[in-house]
């Protein structure tokens, strides 16, 4: 156990010993086992944007057991996917990478001004299949976002019981902001406090643009001079805004124009005091040897070698 | 235990050996016994669609122990229906045919954009009736898709602990896409791949058409010239959505102009590795012998003899 | 035990020996005792219609008491009504005719368009007070209906559990269809079929009239020549549609111009294979011993003497 | 126990002896204890009306106290009151007074058209404050009526296996009828009707006028020549509505122009055959001598001395 | 014990032993220890209003043991935050300062004009982190508030059980009353009436004007000559609106313009018999030496010193 993963533990000082060893377990895989960094493989864009979109890209990710592979060659510190991705290959990959079943789900199959998740796996599951956490999304600003909340609560208590690691995924969307506004920097980290505030042990956020989308928080950034121009100063204030970075904060990208692009963000998110990446599309779009590649050059950052 | 029939149980590696052994039960009853193919007949027509409409054209259908009798005759694997009319026929036809409860239903006294489902049986249900099987309809697409996928799973859950398997309907419909896109590929796809992240063991999609419904999809079939002109390349996209195969994946027809552009379809199915039809309306509203003679020859081609 | 009340139980295969006992009871009491047919005397009117112009006509009505004796003297096979008027004759009644508590109520303070019911009393309540059967009403084609269904499975498993017979009162009503629809005979048809595929025992219907509501439903009726002329071919597709006979199906009148024209619809439903007649209105708004000829004279017919 | 006490508990054979025991105590305590007639002391304006409106005319009635002595040195039958109001005053005078727990309730910081109330207690609440009898009030014509009515349903049980008396505040208002119907002598009738359907032991009603809101009902009043001229005539209809007088009914003013007004009408009630008053804001709204001299009043014309 | 915190616990003869232990802890915590007055530190402006918005002005506040450590060095009775902040501080700063779990949470990514709250937090959750009570907020007024009051019973029965003190924050809010509604006199007292019927052992109400929101209200306070000028005047009537005084009402501001104007607005409450000062933005939005200062000053105006 190395000092970084013992402080980080630290800050977690209300939880029981079982959720501890789970995200010691989190912690300690993969190549950045010790560092207190994380590179996280997410699959559950097959439910979010269907398998054609998803997939036929690099048709090997229609097999399930594709992505347990490339999160175990990688060394990332999990695979997170929804419930019958996880269910068609834990048997096969048991004990060889740690599991966070991503138990709420969207689909596109209609598009909506304020979307919702729906509950789509149990505490239960995670334990039959041997996963570490559970992963939720909310959606701030949505019009059924508390009704959410009060259900994801419930969801969190039975999940801590069974002594699993909570990851909430927090991307603010629907009626109460603009498009450009789900990444603003003030969203973003409003975003975050929420996640910390339900509970979450580790909250994921997109990476924040220099947009402030509420005049309220928009007076304070400008009063306090609050630095929000680089990529590094807008992750310094998300993670600032869970718990003064008591709470473990990973950012996802999205599409990227080149790799070159991805790696800077990166290099900024690290910069800025980030806790890691989470990398779907941009890993299992590309072939195998390009993925690993790419997630090689990801944890060399983190590493910061 | 055929080779083929244990590869397929070797993909359900996180069920329990009841599931298996219940799954098994359908992969080794009737013509089909030992192939890895499914030939079912459902009948939910008179909860969807009325008796008059349904039975009318054939009125011994009026009588549930008539479609045990076809199911059997017909060396079916396993005959589907809602729980009423289960019940009228499961004592006297106990183990003669494995048996799936369609445990929700709709109706079509009041047409509506969005539909949804009823739940209309429980496990217990199930396990009283001696069904090796629970089926549910989902409906994509719809505005309460996730609110249904919700309560489904914990029925899902329910069911695979007592140890049965879970059948998924999936049938895109409602505000999300238009009427053709209904059985559009992409679609289609996107159903299978849904109810196979939800849990399901086995998936029931119509016959996708050539027509492609949402823009994001339609710009990776072209980039990546996914073929989907004959019905063996769509059933093949379908299938291939479904875990890379490691689903089962069987289709439904729907009204038909000829017997013979009807068996062509299953021509069509088996060559593009689908695992098989659920005939319902083809079967049941034929004179015996005719229905009997057309699910032969359905069972003809999946034997490939 | 007559062999017709034998052969009844026999259509029943699935339901445990509690509840062929408590079917039995309803079969073997009163003057219909052992003819498979169906004299029931129904007093849910002060909660639908409002006791002044339920009761007003004939003001012994008012006393829940009225009716166990106008039951019991008539010798009705069963007396139902809601919990509260129950409450108030079971144990100066108890043992002296079945009671089927009807479950669930509507009232029309507020008229709608698409009504529903109110779940007013549970299985618990039902043993409580000695009954053999619970009752329920479904709205077929009211926009309410699934919602309904599922809560009413959910109650009908447990009235099952607790060995009571469930008798469905299948009345279609709301968006979906006419006025005129409500007893066209393709929506009588539907309605015996959903209450028979829901699990009900004992399914009542509103007496059909020659209207067609679906195209769908005409079509196959005037292609497959199905005849629905008279009363008696009415009943028939109606109890055909109710798994070809082996459902109980009772009809209601309404209000009738002239007594006659009550039996000739009566003797109808006798000639169509109708298994009885549940009648509220026509006779309890009547004085006594009025009620008691006419109901004797139904008896009659059905007695077929 | 007094001959009319027992008879009044005759009406009531389906309930336990908990029930009746409760039952008994309510008419029993008090200065008509025995007669069979009630005047209860109901206090929840504080909730229903604010407590500016509500307590301000007599400041002492800020304090709970105030009004469990009031109930006291009256001679009341029982004190009615919302769970904190009760409270703040049970364990000080417990066994002074049988308490009702006002266990619904609604606020007028929104007025809304359609009207319904928030469960605020329990049955477990009634037990642990020694109260005798749950109170609960229906809006009958309000749309949410039904919903209101099955969870009723289930409070009403609960309380019941508690050996609680259930006790319904019947106030007709909503959609359905017109600000006139709400009093109207049908509306009345009908509300009464559905308590006792619903199982309540006591009911509540407001004192009916001469208006009559349904055609239908009109129809019948006018070709029967039902009375409603009077107070007594249509307390004495609304009395028979409650199962021909074998439900206890007691009725409510308002707010009255004299005392003498009122007076009458509590003569008219107990004339029409009418189980008692509830007085809520004509009691506590003046000062202490001259409510307990009205109430004495009230008391004496209800023993008829 | 003191005597007057004697009298205080002596209001709430209907708790537990364990609810009155937990409610002494209260009052006999930090400076204001025994004499029966209250200043609370209340955290949850990282959910109502973000983190930017709420710590920018002084970014300590980003960290949750900040508060945590503010709470202990001011001498507060209690800290008032959300589920996450509390576990973030709850076992290094355990048995230090009681805490109060803020269990029901909202926040302004979507701003409506009928708000409700999420319930964030368990009774549960509360015994595990060591609190000695829970807090929940109302908004009476708004259309869901009924809905909410239902809700909050259940969560205040449990609460209960388990021994914690129940905190209610009453903000009247919504489409019942207008803006400057939400602090009328009429209406704070109404709020108090609500919390403390629904079983609040302490209600939290803002500062309220002069402003008069319902005629019926306005009516009485014109009547009845009831004063209203002043800040003591209003606090009175509030207090009075809470059972004569015999619940524990305490007071939040809001944004000031001067320190001074707010120590004057702590003396009104004071004179008028207030219990204390809830203090969130005022304190932790400045240096923790003004904080302490401010917080200083507050103390000796309720100590009267």
């Amino acid at each position: 156990m190395t000092p970084r993963v013992r402080e980080i533990l630290s800050w977690y000082g209300s939880e029981s010993p079982g959720v501890l060893t789970n995200l010691s377990r989190l912690l300690n895989h993969g190549a950045l086992a010790g560092t207190g960094k994380f590179v996280i493989l997410p699959v559950d864009q097959g439910f979010e944007h269907g398998p054609t979109r998803s997939f036929g890209p690099n048709p090997a990710g229609y097999d399930p057991r594709y992505h347990f592979e490339l999160a175990i060659e990688a060394g990332c510190n999990a695979f997170a996917a929804p419930l019958g991705l996880l269910e068609a290959g834990a048997r096969e990959f048991a004990g060889e990478v740690p599991l966070i079943l991503k138990a709420s789900n969207h689909d596109l199959t209609l598009d909506e001004k304020d979307p919702t998740q729906a509950f789509t796996a149990s505490a239960d599951d995670a334990i039959r299949l041997g996963c570490v956490a559970v992963g939720y999304t909310i959606y701030p600003a949505s019009t059924g976002r508390l009704e959410f909340y009060e259900k994801l609560r419930s969801r969190i208590e039975e999940a801590k019981r069974a002594g699993l690691v909570v990851v909430l995924w927090a991307y603010p969307r629907g009626s109460g902001i603009s498009k450009e506004g789900e990444t603003g920097i003030d969203v973003c980290a409003y975003a975050a406090q929420i996640a910390s505030l339900l509970g979450a042990h580790i909250v994921k956020v997109k990476l924040p643009t220099a947009h402030v989308e509420f005049a309220t928080a928009k007076k304070v950034i400008e009063d306090m001079k609050i630095p929000i121009a680089t990529v590094a100063d807008r992750v310094r204030h998300v993670v600032q805004s869970a718990f003064a970075g008591r709470r473990v904060v990973i950012f996802s990208g999205g599409t990227f124009d080149t790799t070159e692009n991805l790696l800077n963000e990166v290099k900024g998110i690290a910069a800025g005091g980030g806790f890691g990446s989470i990398m779907g599309r941009n890993s299992f779009q590309r072939p195998k040897k390009e993925a690993l590649e790419l997630l090689g050059n990801v944890i060399k950052i983190y590493r910061g070698s």
